[in-house]
C-alpha cells in the first residue's frame, strides 16, 4: 500500500539523516521564497483576498511577510501562499513543474507561529513535504497536467499537510489520514492561469493541507486516499506510477533537482535576457547604441513569448522582444522590468520593435544564439549554452541573495533585509522558526509609510 | 458563454418569480435538512473535527446546529455541512445523485448570521444554488460520477457560490467570478466514502463556495470556469453537456426533482423496509411472530445492500436483511435502527437469518415484492409499487414532520422541536432567516444535561 509507505518514511525519518546538500538546499529555497512574498506582499491580489476575508479571521497569531497585518494560521497559509506565487518568480522542480516551495512553507511557517518549532525541525518537514509532492506529482503525470490540472496545488496539498503532520508529531496512521484528507482536498484547475485566481492555488493548498494534518491529529480521515479505486491517482490522472512515489525514499531527494528564476518571467525567456544582460554588462551598452537584436531561439519561446506588442507589464512577460529591451535598460529581469511604465516606455519600445526571434532546432530550452548588431556598424555574438538559474548553470547563494535584495526593496529597510537574509540561511540552527516570518514584516515605523506609498501606487 | 448566461440568470432572478410548488417544496427540503444537522449533532465525526479546528475561529457569530459552540462563518458552514451529511439521510435529487441542500443551505445559514437576510431572500438564494448546482451534475454526468468524483461536493461548490453571491449581490461579472472560483474549488473522491472524510465534502463545498462569493464580491476571478478548454468540465469530466447548463432556466425547477428518505440507510433497500413496515402495522406483528421473509428485489439491492452479517451500526446501513430485522422490531428505519446494539441484537440477528433476496428482472428500484412467513403458519404478501420517499410516493409534509422529530429526539426539548417545525413552514415569511440558526440550538440550561448525556454514551 503506498499511502502507507510514504506515510510511514515521513513519520520515521531523522533530520540528522538529511545530507548536507539537501539542507543547504532547503535554505536556498526559503530564502528565495520569503523574498518572492514579501516582493508581491503589496500586489493587488493579496489586498482583494484581504478585503474579503480579513475580517473573518481567527486568533491574530500569523504574519503575513511584507504586511503589518496579523492573521489566523489558515490564512496566514492562505495569503503567503497567493503572495508568494503572485509574480510566478518562486522556485520551480522542472521534472514536475511543481513550485515547490508553494503550498508547503506557507503551511507550516503558519503553523510555527502557532506552536514552537525549531528551525532544524521546520527545514526537516519542509524537504519532506518537497519530497512527497514531487513524487505524487511524477507518478502522475504528465497525463494529470495536460488534461488542466495545476499540479503545484493539486500535488502540493500534499506536501503541505505531510510537512505539516510532521511538525503536529502525526503518527503512521494518522499520517495515511492527512494524507487521504489532502487526496479529497486536491484541487485547481489552469482555466485560472492568467487571472488572480491562480496565484490563490498554493495558497489553498497550503491551508488544506494544514487543515487535513490538524484533522488527522484527531483521528479523521480515510485510508488509500491516494492510491485506492476511487483515490485521487485514479479520479485526478488516466496514468499512475506507483514505483515513483516509494522508490529509492531516503536515498534520493528531489529538493536536488529545484532550479529557481533569476528573472521574472516564463522559464523559456531566460536564455534571451541572460545573454542580453552578459553583453550589455561586458561592453557597457546602453539601448540607443543598438541597432537590433537577432535571436535564435527554442521553439517553444515563440509558441509561448512571442508577443510583439505587449500592452501591460504581465504581457510583457509573455514578450522575448520587451523582455530583451528591458534586459539591455535595466541590466535586470526581475519584477520592475514588467512595470506597466517600463513596458510602454518609447525607448523600450523603440528596441523592441528591433528585436527578431528565429526558432532553431537543435537548440535545448536552456540555450540561445544571439547576434547584436551596434548603430556604429560592430556585431556582437553570444551563445548562452546554459543559462543563469536552470540545473547545469544554478543561481549562486550571492545571485539569490541579489534576487531577494532586489525584491525587498522599497518594502523593508535595506538593514532588516540583511538580517532576514541572514535568518533563512541560519534557519537551521535558529531556536525558533517563526522568527523568519516575524523577521520579515515590516516595523510598525514603517508600516505608515509603506501605507502611503501604496496609496500613490 | 455558459458560466455568463447562468450568472445572468441568477443575478436578475426575482424571487417573486418562483412558484408556489418550488418554493414549498423549500421549505420541505429545509426542514429536512435542519433534522438531519440537528440529528448528527454529537456525532464523533463533528466531535473530532471541532477539536481539530474550533480554536482558529474567528468571530464567533454563527451556530452549529444542534450545539452549544458558536464559530465562525467558515466553520459553521463546515461543520453544520458535516453533520447534516453525517448519516446520508438528507435529500437525493435522484437524477445527479447530489444531495441538493447538504453544500448550498450550510453556506447561506452562516451568511444569514453574518449579515441581514430575509427569509423569502434566504429561500430565494437556496433554489437558485439548487437550480446551479444540479443542472452542472447534469453536464457532466454520468462519466463525472463514474470516475470517482463526490458530485454532492464537485457540483456543490457552485451551488453554495450562487446562493452566497446571490444574497451578497453579486453583480452578473462577479457572479461569473464566484462560479470560476468554485470551479477550481471542486473536490472530493469517492474513496473517501465509509470514512469520517466523507460528510465534510458537503461542508468543505459550502466553505469553498462562501469563500469564492467573497472574494468574487472582491473583483477576484477567472472567467469561462466551468466551460473553458481547463476549466471544470474539461478537467473534471470527460462528457460535457453545456446545454444542460442554459436550458429553459427559470421554466423548470430542479428542487421539484428533490426527493427525501424515511430511512437512514442506501435508498435501494427502501422499498423492503417500507413493505415490512406496512405488513407489521397492518397485522400487529412482532419479531418472534415471524418464521422468515423472502424477498424479490431489484438487482442493484444485492450488489450494494448484500451483507449478510453486518458487525456495527454503520454496516447495518448496507445490509437489507439487517434493515428488515429491524423495521419488524422498531417499526421505522430512522438512525436508531442502525445502531451497534440493534444489530447485534440476539433478536433482529435471529430473523436477519432467516431473511433471503432474489433479484427479479423487472422490478424497479422503489418495487420490492415480499412473502412473509409467520409461525403460525400463515403467508402474507405484499408488493410494494412505489415506495415512500420515490418521487411516485413522496414523502408528505407530515412524514417530514415526524422524521424531523425522531431526528430531534433527545437533542433538543419537544416544544423547541415544534417551534422550529413552524420556522421552517414559514421561512418564507421571516424578516430574519438567521432565526433559524438560533431556534435549533440547545437552551444553555439543557447545554449542561446534553453535555453529561454525551459523557455517558
Amino acid at each position: 500500500m503506498d499511502t502507507r509507505r510514504l506515510a510511514e518514511f515521513v513519520v520515521a525519518h531523522k533530520a540528522a539523516a538529511l545530507p548536507a546538500t539537501v539542507r543547504h538546499e532547503a535554505a536556498r529555497a526559503l530564502l528565495n521564497w520569503v523574498g518572492c512574498a514579501v516582493g508581491a506582499s503589496q500586489h493587488e491580489t493579496v489586498k482583494r483576498a484581504l478585503a474579503a476575508l480579513n475580517e473573518f479571521s481567527g486568533p491574530r497569531v500569523a504574519s503575513i511577510l511584507g504586511r503589518h497585518e496579523r492573521v489566523d494560521i489558515f490564512q496566514a497559509a492562505l495569503f503567503n501562499g497567493t503572495t508568494a506565487h503572485t509574480f510566478d518568480f518562486d522556485d520551480t522542480h522542472l521534472k514536475t513543474v511543481i513550485h515547490p516551495s508553494a503550498p508547503v512553507l506557507p503551511a507550516i511557517l503558519a503553523l510555527a507561529e502557532h506552536m514552537h518549532v525549531s528551525g532544524r525541525d521546520f527545514l526537516h518537514a519542509f524537504v519532506l513535504g518537497v519530497e512527497t509532492e514531487c513524487r505524487i506529482g511524477k507518478a502522475i503525470l504528465p497525463n494529470h497536467y495536460d488534461v488542466g490540472w495545476h499540479i503545484t496545488a493539486t500535488a502540493g496539498v500534499f506536501g503541505a499537510a505531510v510537512a505539516a503532520g510532521r511538525l503536529l508529531k502525526l503518527n503512521a496512521r494518522q499520517m495515511v489520514w492527512a494524507l487521504g484528507i489532502a487526496a479529497t482536498h486536491a484541487c485547481g484547475i489552469r482555466e485560472t492561469f492568467g487571472s488572480m485566481a491562480k496565484p490563490l492555488h498554493p495558497g489553498i493548498a497550503a491551508r488544506n493541507g494544514l487543515m487535513a494534518a490538524l484533522l488527522a491529529k484527531k483521528n479523521v480521515g480515510p485510508e488509500q486516499g491516494i492510491e485506492g479505486r476511487r483515490g485521487f491517482a485514479a479520479v485526478l490522472s488516466t496514468k499512475f506510477d506507483p514505483a515513483a512515489i516509494t522508490e529509492g525514499l531516503g536515498k534520493s531527494w528531489e529538493l536536488l533537482s529545484n532550479s529557481y528564476k533569476p528573472y521574472a518571467c516564463g522559464v523559456v525567456i531566460h536564455p534571451a535576457i541572460d545573454g542580453c544582460i552578459q553583453l550589455r554588462d561586458e561592453r557597457g551598452l546602453k539601448l540607443e547604441d543598438i541597432a537590433r537584436i537577432d535571436l535564435k531561439v527554442h521553439p517553444l519561446v515563440l509558441e509561448l513569448t512571442g508577443k510583439r506588442e505587449p500592452a501591460s507589464g504581465l504581457e510583457g512577460k509573455f514578450s522575448v522582444f520587451h523582455s530583451c529591451a528591458a534586459a539591455i535598460l535595466l541590466g535586470e529581469g526581475g519584477e520592475s522590468a514588467y512595470s506597466d511604465a517600463i513596458v510602454r516606455k518609447p525607448a523600450v519600445v523603440r528596441l523592441r520593435d528591433q528585436v527578431s526571434a528565429v526558432a532553431e532546432r537543435g537548440l535545448m530550452e536552456d540555450q540561445v544564439r544571439i547576434r547584436m548588431t551596434l548603430k556604429d556598424g560592430r556585431v556582437l555574438e553570444k551563445f548562452i549554452e546554459h543559462c543563469v538559474g536552470s540545473i547545469d548553470n544554478p543561481m549562486s547563494d550571492a545571485d539569490l541573495e541579489a534576487k531577494f535584495r532586489a525584491q525587498c526593496k522599497g518594502l523593508l529597510p535595506a538593514a532588516q533585509v540583511g538580517k532576514l537574509i541572514g535568518l533563512c540561511w541560519g534557519m537551521g540552527a535558529l531556536k525558533n522558526a517563526s522568527e523568519i516570518a516575524r523577521a520579515a514584516v515590516p516595523a510598525p515605523a514603517k508600516t505608515k509609510r509603506n501605507a502611503t506609498r501604496a496609496k500613490k501606487k
